[in-house]
C-alpha cells in the first residue's frame, strides 16, 4: 500500500526569500508518474525538525481546572488571536525546554509536571507550508496571585484562564465575539475533542 | 481592556505574487505606538471570509465509532500527511455545503446529519498566514461496504477509519511511524481533547 503513494520531489525553486519566510515552487512526480507543481512557504528560522511548540497548560483556580490561553495581535490575520501559549524553538532546545520557557515568558506560570510531549512534529497547514509544531501538555503550579510575564519590549500578550469543561467550545465562540478575536484552529480542535460527547449526536 | 491592544495596520506590501500564494510585508503601529513589520502569506483563492473546511466525520463500524481520516502526499512537507478530510471553499458555497461536497469527493461517505459548524473561521497559523478553516462535524451514514471516492484525475487520497476512543492520540502516533506520515496539528489537537482525561495527571 505504501508504494501506492510513491511520489518523488524533483526540484524546489525559491521564488522569493524574505527575512522570516520564503516562497517556493515545488516540482514533483506524482503516484501516477505525472509531473506536478505546488507552491509552498517555509520559515527560514527552523534549525531542527520542529518550528515551534504549542502549550496546553492547565491550572487550578476556584477548585476548577482552567486552560491558560493567550490573546495577542497577529499581523497576518490583522486582528487579535486567541491561542495556546506558543513560540518558536530556540536553537537546539528540546520541545519540553522550549515549552517551559515560552510558558513562563508569555504567561508567568511555571510547570509542576509535563504530562505529554507529542513524539513527532505536527503540520500546521500541510497544503501550504512546512511549518510545524509539537504539543506539550503542562500541569501548572497552583494559581499565583499575580503571575509575572517576561515579555520582550514590543510584545503585548494578554492571559485568559478559560474553565476546562465540556462547554469550552461555546466559551471560545463567545470570547471570539466579545473580544473581536479569531480563534486558532489548534485551540478550537482541542475544545471540540473535549466537548465531543456533548456536541455529537 | 480592548483599547490596550490598539493596533493599526499601516501598509501591506506584496513581496511576491505566485499563482496560489502571495508573500506580503505588513507594516503596523503596535499598542505602544511603535512601527513594526511582519511577513505573511495569503492564499490568492479566498472569495469570502473562509479559505477552507476541516471535516470531523464519524461513522459506525463494527459497533464502534470511527473517525474518517485521509492520507495523502503533501508537497509542502515532502511526505504523506494524515488529516481530517478537508478542502478549499468553492466560490460562495457555505461551509456546510463545502464540507458535504469534500467529504463525498475525498472519501465516498455521505452525511446523515451535521452536528456542528464553527460559527467563525479559525486561523491555521496566525503568526504566518491569514489562511483559515471552519470545522464541520458530520454524522455519517452507516458504513458502506465500498464507498466510492470522486477524486480528480491527479488526486490520490487513502481513507483510514480510526477507532474513536480515549486511545486515539496513541493510535495516531503509531500510524505516523508505520506509514511514515506527518499528522496535522488540527487532527492531533482534537485527539488530545478526546484523550485528555487519560493523558492529564
Amino acid at each position: 500500500m505504501e508504494q501506492y503513494h510513491n511520489v518523488k520531489i524533483e526540484k524546489i525553486e525559491t521564488l522569493y526569500k524574505a527575512n522570516w519566510l520564503q516562497l517556493n515552487k515545488i516540482s514533483f512526480t506524482d503516484s501516477k508518474n505525472k509531473i506536478r507543481s505546488w507552491e509552498s512557504v517555509d520559515r527560514t528560522t527552523k534549525k531542527g525538525d520542529t518550528d515551534g511548540v504549542d502549550i496546553i497548560a492547565i491550572v487550578n483556580k476556584d477548585s476548577q481546572r482552567h486552560l491558560i490561553c493567550v490573546l495577542q495581535f497577529r499581523a497576518p490575520i490583522g486582528k487579535l488571536s486567541l491561542e495556546f501559549p506558543a513560540g518558536l524553538v530556540d536553537g537546539d532546545e528540546s520541545a519540553e525546554v522550549s515549552a517551559n520557557r515560552e510558558l513562563l515568558e508569555e504567561t508567568g506560570y511555571t510547570s509542576k509536571s509535563v504530562c505529554h510531549v507529542s513524539p513527532t512534529p505536527m503540520s500546521l497547514e500541510p497544503g501550504l507550508s512546512s511549518a510545524n509544531t509539537r504539543y506539550v501538555i503542562i500541569n501548572v503550579k497552583e494559581e499565583l496571585l499575580q503571575p509575572q510575564q517576561h515579555l520582550e519590549e514590543n510584545e503585548l500578550i494578554e492571559v485568559l484562564l478559560i474553565p476546562l469543561d465540556s462547554n469550552i467550545a461555546d466559551r471560545l465562540n463567545k470570547i471570539a465575539i466579545e473580544r473581536n478575536c479569531q480563534i486558532s484552529s489548534q485551540l478550537y480542535a482541542f475544545a471540540l475533542g473535549l466537548s465531543f460527547q456533548t456536541i455529537f449526536s
